[in-house]
């Protein structure tokens, strides 16, 4: 899985009927210390994660394994609100 | 998922048969302001995107999770046509 | 699925059984004018594409999606020979 | 597979129910003499693997062929505690 | 598939079960005339192939695909010794 943090939302009308429903956010990769890292990418969030929360995302089929985005066209999925990390470096 | 825009089509006479019918199109990925970034990849339309709009693009298995991908050896669907972003940076 | 240009075959006596017949093209991306990329990987041929031909390659669980790669350890297809590309840019 | 050091843990009250339960462990990429690389992933632990221990990681679907993963919103999982490598240069 | 020469073991007494028996590979990507590129990678071998050798390596779900491999947690399998390469640049 990736740490990213929820930057923003996509809105589209028109969509594959599985993906009615589902939030569609934007989601930047962060550094261990939440620093933003360069990129995005769009996962349907699963746990109710707003813009500004840290957050995990799961990527390929896996992304398909919760109750929301089974059978979905769907490769990412935030699964996760990041409370904390500890990290030893 | 990917954000991209639609800048093209691929014309394939000969092809596994499975993909008699899908349209092929040539979507390269855009930045948050729709700004083209370099590379591009080849998807099966589902939803009637035209040239010069912004889409999303679904890859790996979940590319198939489609009606009219089901089973088919595509590996990237262009899944829904963005009507706006909202971001926070 | 990604654009790229025949340029060789392997050859392995020695393989896993679901191998056997199977053609192992080696195929190079190309940008939308063909002109060759960098890189290279190895993919097996379901449309019978020779050396110098553009192709549609499809990798993942979608290049066993074909009559011939069904079920085989095969992560790389080659399921579309292009015939041309219209591109708007 | 990849080879990476355990450097840490991810702390997520607000989860995909499939995720209780499962260690969330931070690891980071090494070279062959066990240097780190730049950046890291989550991945679910499957064998007891501490901070500081180099181990075998596994992505995409493979992630859920553990008793643990089965079916679980998971695209990276440790498998392996690395005793030693054998290696020719 | 990607080219690669056998460079090394890995050793693990501490694993998922089934991964008992698998001899876990060091990979090293190759050019297309046998130079080591960078980076490394860990396979199963399912084809007996030694330290020196060059090799097919199979990515993704479809290294789950051989006899050996089947339902376990690997996501790379070397499924093939290469003899040689037919090559027009």
């Amino acid at each position: 899985m990736i740490l990213a943090k929820v930057i923003g939302t996509v809105w589209a009308t028109k969509k594959d009927e599985k993906l009615v429903g589902m939030k569609l956010q934007i989601v930047r990769p962060v550094e261990l210390d939440y620093k933003e890292k360069s990129g995005f990418l769009v996962a349907v969030d699963t746990v109710g994660a707003g813009v500004g929360e840290v957050v995990l995302v799961c990527q390929g089929s896996s992304a398909r394994q919760t109750a929301l985005t089974e059978n979905r066209p769907v490769d990412a999925t935030i699964m996760a609100i990041v409370d904390k990390l500890d990290v030893v470096e």
